[in-house]
């Protein structure tokens, strides 16, 4: 088929070319005595993402998913009383895995549109006298529904109470898009991936952690190897790894981490919130509306796009493949057919997201919804053209 | 700046990412024992984009200028007169490289936007009872006006009063993207270059000869070392080269004849002509005007848009590449300010056709041309909706 | 530093041309409907470079470590009683990888050099006759030392008790590169890396199960996630993963299988043979010996070299890393400084042992320790030029 | 086949891993608006690498002998008389070149495996009163023989009959790998090609030329379009081109004259003279003979070997390619059969000498000629482990 694939899927996201050619490398030997002189200063580049300042970061091959579990293999014991919400795959995943690791969850189910139920968080922190709660789970960006949750509101709400809890967040298609301050907000744990705002292939799981979080460490009561932090400090405080690392991603993510920060993530983020700006204005054009069930919890890294009742979004997404080579992110469980999603996060710009939009709009129109040809588009060229690039205040 | 650069310029084109593959490889050995593997089966992939069954084809390490200085210097002698018209800043480039070669060059120039003149080249070749002129001249597709021009007309014209001339033809944007029949046609030179409807990088001068040019070239009689056809012949037979060819744009050319010759050259002219169909609905919705005098001549691989006389077009180009990281061609000489160029040919798709559009009309409004955000994309966007993909019958 | 970096660690090994070039991509869509044509039949390719016909493999996005926990946590439960044996560093690791996940592990320990110590196996089993053990455990290749273990041995000394537990290998530095029979030797659980054998980047763990080995799944009362069979099973079976895979690695590994296929196994392993051989010739005329301890376990894939007692081998492995721009493997654990390693596995011809063995020489010169300049690339030369390469018979 | 191949032929040489991502580019506009952020501070990095202080660079999509071509054409007219002399393949090819575009050429023939005859060369200007002598050619290095002629000579010649006669250098296998001078010998026109001491694939073919030459142009009277001197300096002074650029390969000239000047030219030099002594020291083990004839011709670039007179050198050369992967060069015309090359310029270290040394050992002994395994690469390591390398001095 002629012509790029057009991928505007949250996550894998577009990988920039200078990550391409950083990757196009032949293979290294991972205990050479200068190996540190890459991983070292890629280890505090990482944290500057996260805006980590007095913890560190562990850099699994693996994946987000992995990286979830790292973080409760080696911050919790089995049978720990954990507070977690869901309203979407990803936090119903997180659930799922957490029980069957043997966490004792304590879980708020919330319609899927809605994010972390913050007030009732803080109900629940209040009404643990026991301070039994061993940790609170935040889904940052519920990338299934589009849907950003506050997660500085959650510490607020552990503040009040003085409650000791782990914050754990996951951050995987967050962190590097949108304002995310891991000291700020005394996140614990915060889990990312290579594929979404760090715009790398698929395969490390990311976890950045705070100090408090090493200290829980000490206690913490699950088997671990792969995943295990002492392994991973004893070797990584030398720039080595206790196994083989993924030494192509690593130079792929030296390189990711180096246009992030010149960028700088303030620019970044103010991108992100521009571009999604452009997006939502498309869909409203349209006549459509999001899956996020209010404007505060609209994601910038990626939009769910309800379709109307009588057309399954599925047909939306394989015209759009099939017809005009661009992959769309279908619906997830329980909004399958119902949504499609269109990822606007990591290496992208205006004209990217007028493709999707335009792509969006032809794949609708064939697939019998009743769209007016560029009314999207339009709106979105509206906006890119009346709102100034590159302000932080944007972002805000 | 984030995001993908987006080419839509008349060439280079878009390298297809299986071309971009073949070419990420190491050195080898041009006088290696199986180096004909690659070359001889290339010499005959590039024929059958030409249509070109009985003649051969040369690879020059050079670019299109060098493979139109090549077909003048094996072809022709120093004072041969010649049939050349002129209509854009490649025709008259090429006007100028033979006179400075010493031909006695029998020039007829039309307005910018028009292309050749079948009529007035008729006439001459039949006023021309003494057969004095050596070679008739055809730039088949100017790229600076984004003009086509009837090249089997101008075989027409010469069969019809049997005139012996060599007919040249320019087919740099044209062979590989729209229709081309070198066989049918009769054409004796046929110059192009990579980086166009070959969708690789530029380096390669490509010349595709009948087999009455090599009569001619028995005859021709300025020196020549670099491009000689002889030196060429005696070493291509055999798989080689007389000096050492740009081997790894030979890997990228015999990838890219492949994907040409997979897709088939009838849906891929098909391809560029419902691509460019779209292209210049939207030019209609903007309410402004090809370059193009007349429909006949509108290429199906670059639309000059003419932009508002109060507009300079070199704004909208600046603005396009600064602000959306978006490259659409200048305006030539003497269109230099009054057109930009959108270049949609080789690697091309509808999602990749609205970017260019999407850009296009952020860029024209941004510079103070009136344009409804969303026209021209919409418009394009009702066109390829309401037109079948791939049909043959659209390139007829 | 001027030239190539020559690599000769036992892994991560050279990657071929053909899957680096695959590897050069931009991103696209697992969950795409077509995700399934390049992973359904890769699933089947990875299968027969192990030679498993009636099993199944995963494949994780991890670490040949990643994918031994794996095999446990899927297979066994907590408490189960478990043989294994150490005589390296990598045995060594697995042991100490089933103590902290909960095994009762029945250890033989064996001087580093020797291997699996086949009768003890033998004998312990026969002792069983509660039938106590839940698996047993080979490393086949013991990558710190250079020696190839006897599977086929241990599967017949299960069979000749008829001892239902599950027969573990490692597989990591052997698979794809020495005879490795899964069906035939009824491996249960093989565990390799992508990074040896399969010629790829580190970041995949290889995992290939025998139907017993599913059975047993069911009764495995290990929590597990990231790494559950039964998530794996769910979506590959469609040819989909319960996560995102790392789709650059899989579309290498597609082709580094098609590579070792096309060779053909047996020809694969009688060119490690002669590989080997040749390295062993040098060594044995620089008068130096294996860390292996006898003929019968001297690898194919690697050789640690022993240095003379005044020596720190890692004195040579500096010099030849900073004067020669070249990787040989380091001494692990109880042999630092004792032994350098000479990895010549995946994607190697005569050329590059060659390469390996003078660099070892230069170094090893430099280093103080008295080589006739020569000698060990003489020797091998001498067994190359003597003994036809590609005869399946040498690997017999 | 599995392994690397090993390049050792004179050209193309091995591009360095930078060199090669920097090429892993999407096209980009050669008329973009900071396209001369790129061309304009490469103008002078490649000047730097020609120690060309005073003149130009012209950089043309063509190779070598589009260079040679290009000199003569913007420099001298038809009918010219000049001095060459012609003692290998390429010489006889200049001169062959020089004839068939008319120059009157003066040529001194010497036995292949001697250089320029600077004695003759220093009479025949003493005799030329008339000043006749439009320019005098060097082939500085001989690729066909390995033979290095001393250009510094013949401009001493020159001045001391303070002869007006342009200086005309072949140094398409000397700069950036052994000393050049331009500044110093006032070199007029100095060729050179992408593909040998610049690391790069063919392509380009590079002229730097002096000031005097710039005059000499302006009364130069050959036809010239594709390699007009004029057009390029019109467009060049701001970074751009008379036609399309080969983009990727500029991109990649830039990344390798960073290579060079970051090492040094003087330690670029060194660097060959150690490899270019170890391989000599390899070739004197096996009891073989240079082309070169006597040891002030001895060439730090490559070398030819001599074989013996019952071997056909070509039977090496073949072994070496389908038996061991890699490739010789082969002997040209006169010297076919005769001798092998081995390449020893570009991205090259010890390693990679030691594997065509072993090599060619291999394949000798495998034609039939009798070599003592391992005395050839047993002589360049004692070369190499007794001689410090990165001395400047080496290179005097």
């Amino acid at each position: 088929m002629a012509g790029y694939n057009h991928l505007f899927i949250p996550g894998p996201t577009n990988v920039p070319e200078r990550v391409r050619m950083a990757m196009n490398v032949p293979m290294q030997d991972m205990r050479a005595p200068d190996f540190g002189d890459l991983t070292i200063p890629l280890f505090e580049k990482v944290k500057q993402v996260f805006r980590n300042e007095t913890g560190r970061v562990f850099l699994y091959p693996s994946s987000g998913t992995g990286a979830w579990e790292a973080a409760i293999q080696n911050t919790l014991s089995p049978g720990d009383k954990v507070l977690m919400s869901r309203f979407g795959q990803f936090s119903h995943l997180w659930v799922d895995m957490a029980r069957r690791l043997g966490l004792d969850v304590d879980v708020i189910d919330r319609p899927w549109g809605e994010g972390v139920p913050v007030e009732a968080y803080a109900e629940r922190l209040r009404a643990d006298r026991a301070r039994e709660y061993a940790a609170v789970f935040v889904t940052h960006n519920e990338t299934a529904t589009g849907v950003t949750s506050d997660v500085g509101a959650v510490r607020k709400a552990l503040d009040e109470t003085d409650h000791p809890a782990l914050l754990m967040v996951d951050g995987v298609s967050s962190v590097g898009s949108i304002p995310f301050d891991q000291e700020g907000w005394r996140v614990d744990c915060c889990v990312s991936g290579s594929q979404k705002g760090f715009m790398l292939p698929a395969g490390l799981g990311i976890l950045s952690i705070s100090k408090w979080a090493l200290d829980a460490h000490k206690r913490a009561g699950f088997p671990r190897t792969f995943f295990s932090f002492e392994d991973m400090m004893a070797h990584n405080d030398n720039g080595y790894f206790p196994y083989t690392p993924a030494t192509q991603l690593l130079r792929g993510l030296d390189v990711s981490c180096d246009i992030l920060l010149e960028e700088g993530l303030e620019t970044v983020w103010a991108r992100h919130h521009r571009l999604a700006s452009g997006v939502r204005a498309a869909i409203d054009a349209w006549g459509l509306k999001l899956c996020a069930a209010e404007e505060k919890w609209q994601s910038d890294t990626v939009s769910a796009v309800v379709v109307p009742e009588e057309v399954d979004a599925r047909d939306v997404i394989a015209r759009a493949y099939t017809a005009y080579d661009t992959s769309l992110g279908t619906g997830l469980s329980k909004v399958m057919g119902k949504v499609f999603r269109i990822g606007h996060l990591g290496w992208l710009n205006e004209g990217m997201v007028n493709t999707a939009l335009a792509v969006a709009e032809m794949a609708m129109i064939d697939s019998g919804i009743a769209i007016e040809p560029g009314s999207g588009v339009g709106a979105a060229i509206d906006h890119f053209t009346r709102t100034p690039a590159g302000k932080i205040a944007e972002a805000a």
